[in-house]
């Protein structure tokens, strides 16, 4: 197999290895992957997150069992194995289903499963590329750029979404800022997307979520750039929870906010936000915290707790979304141009 | 001296006691005073809080000084140790400067000295009493209300100001519910706020601070009641970071907003909100949190941060303001009815 390197995942010398993303950012430690079941148990305990790495991860673990010497059966076995082991990640199924569709093949050999692995690889990396490259476009020389939650190549293969705009922007000599807001209950901001930072070299300063009507207010933030977990096709989109408020403040300040998605993240079978379902959490998560420390609790042990997964943004307060194939604004989605996607 | 019972304040058998606030919610631990200096450390290491709570008890130890046998002179290197203790508060420089005129003057009494300490919890107690019914005559049965940070009895001797609101409307046999804004990065609704509609037994969910648009766009919030540090002439205040983020989005959801506060909070001195300066605090508040298990830190050790300790909301964009002498609506704060108070 091809040594393959993404910030959250290895390659190398037909091993795979996982960085345990609960021990950063104070511990890069590289998890040597033993075998199938191995990884069921890091996808478990969410030492690997991210849909699209998630996905990865496991697609590449196949493989590497069948350049191992697995059979068919056998592959067969592992396949669903690793397909249930995060029930509400799409892009795990959808992988995992075009793996096993390789391996049920009369014309199966371990070569095309291996391909086909590392082709959802390289795919992952060009859409990130791609947004990455129409999201720059809209960032000026010395903007200073609000990002929520974590978007970058922790959470996909490629240099991620959002932050992949950031990163892009930053490569091509912007003198950019960024205000990572930590993102309560889970605080990808604070460690994962901060970690991130670091390692690009991009400048940033990390605020709490309730900072940013006042920094908005001072005129300190000249735009928003965040990811999506859903779109519907009028353009409504589900995030990650406090995008909504996030976006509210930045329509009420006239700051411009962009969501940036790979066209996959758009569902065809939504019409609009009101279609999409809002998971509810862990309550520990809002009673505390957890990182490398262990999990610690400051409010009352049985407290009461409301603890949205996501939030609903309308189209109508955001200035647009940046997809693979190019930017999409408010206009172009009130106009239903998403739709004519699924339409052609 | 009189036995007086606050929340986190109690004189009992002419002795001081303080509720240990580090260690809320999950530990009731009563600090029996030893002697002023005692009392300065307490402060210092901020097992007491809340401007008000601060000063009556600084000034409760000075009365106890002064019924153990202290003289003149020795009363007053103590009342000058305690106005030290806290640089910022005050309302301990107040208190203090209050007692201190007592003990300097010619036919100065140790009864005198307990009078006048015990005259300054009576007042704050009645202060909160009243802004607790001119608030809660705004609260319909049936309300959620939002608060956010601490305003309670942990913060004054009496009720509080906008958890006074609360605990009146309560009282008054309101059927309410309150959603406490966990309050980053001090904690202090999820905290202290939680604590007290725990003891009071007002039914509250915790959220965090990113989840108030969300439910505010899903009409699960009737009304939002917040305390006030300051207060300009022209009906501008500063409260605690994250103050103007909720203002902000209660505006575009067209929900009533409300600030609760004492008279003293309206400095004379200052026209609008541009003249209150923002005092920055340490860095590691932001990059972790800390409570009874001590202080964790998530985020990269020396990550760069900004830590405003509270910000400015204009008066333009609430409902109004809660004064222990009625309430201020926007229209009235426009007309420059507060100035008013300072001039006749």
């Amino acid at each position: 197999m091809k040594n393959l390197e993404s910030r959250g995942l290895r390659v190398q010398d037909n091993q795979l290895y996982i960085l345990d993303q609960t021990k950063l950012p104070h511990e890069e430690d590289w998890i040597k992957v033993g075998d199938y079941l191995h990884m069921v148990n890091i996808i478990k305990e969410l030492k690997t997150r991210g849909a699209p790495l998630i996905g990865i991860s496991a697609g590449m673990m196949l493989a590497l069992s069948a350049h191992r010497g697995a059979d068919g059966a056998q592959l067969e076995m592992e396949a669903l194995a690793l397909r249930e082991s995060r029930p509400t990640a799409v892009n795990l199924m959808i992988i995992i289903d075009r793996l096993l569709k390789v391996i049920r093949d009369s014309s199966f050999t371990c070569t095309k499963l291996i391909e086909e692995a590392e082709n959802a690889f390289a795919e992952d990396v060009e859409l990130c590329r791609k947004m990455g490259e129409h999201g720059a476009a809209l960032i000026n020389e010395g903007d200073n750029i609000l990002h929520h939650c974590n978007t970058g190549g922790l959470a996909t293969v490629g240099i991620g979404t959002a932050l992949g705009v950031i990163e892009t922007a930053h490569h091509q000599g912007k003198n950019i800022h960024v205000y990572v807001d930590e993102t309560r209950p889970l605080l990808q901001g604070g460690r994962l997307t901060a970690y991130e930072l670091d390692k690009v070299g991009v400048p940033y300063t990390i605020i709490c979520d309730n900072m940013v009507a006042h920094l908005m207010s001072l005129g300190k933030i000249q735009k928003v750039f965040v990811g999506s977990d859903r779109i519907a096709l009028n353009g409504d989109f589900a995030n990650k929870i406090g995008t909504q408020g996030v976006a509210t403040l930045a329509h009420h300040f006239k700051i411009p906010f962009y969501t940036v998605a790979p066209y996959t993240t758009i569902d065809p079978e939504c019409e609009d936000g009101s279609g999409i379902p809002i998971e509810q959490r862990n309550p520990d998560e809002v009673r505390g915290a957890a990182g490398h420390f262990g999990k610690v609790i400051w409010s009352p042990t049985n407290a009461n707790v409301y603890n949205p997964a996501f939030d609903i943004t309308s189209r109508d307060i955001i200035s647009g979304i940046v997809l693979d194939r190019g930017l999409y604004s408010r206009k172009m989605l009130q106009d239903g141009k998403l739709k004519e996607i699924f339409n052609t």
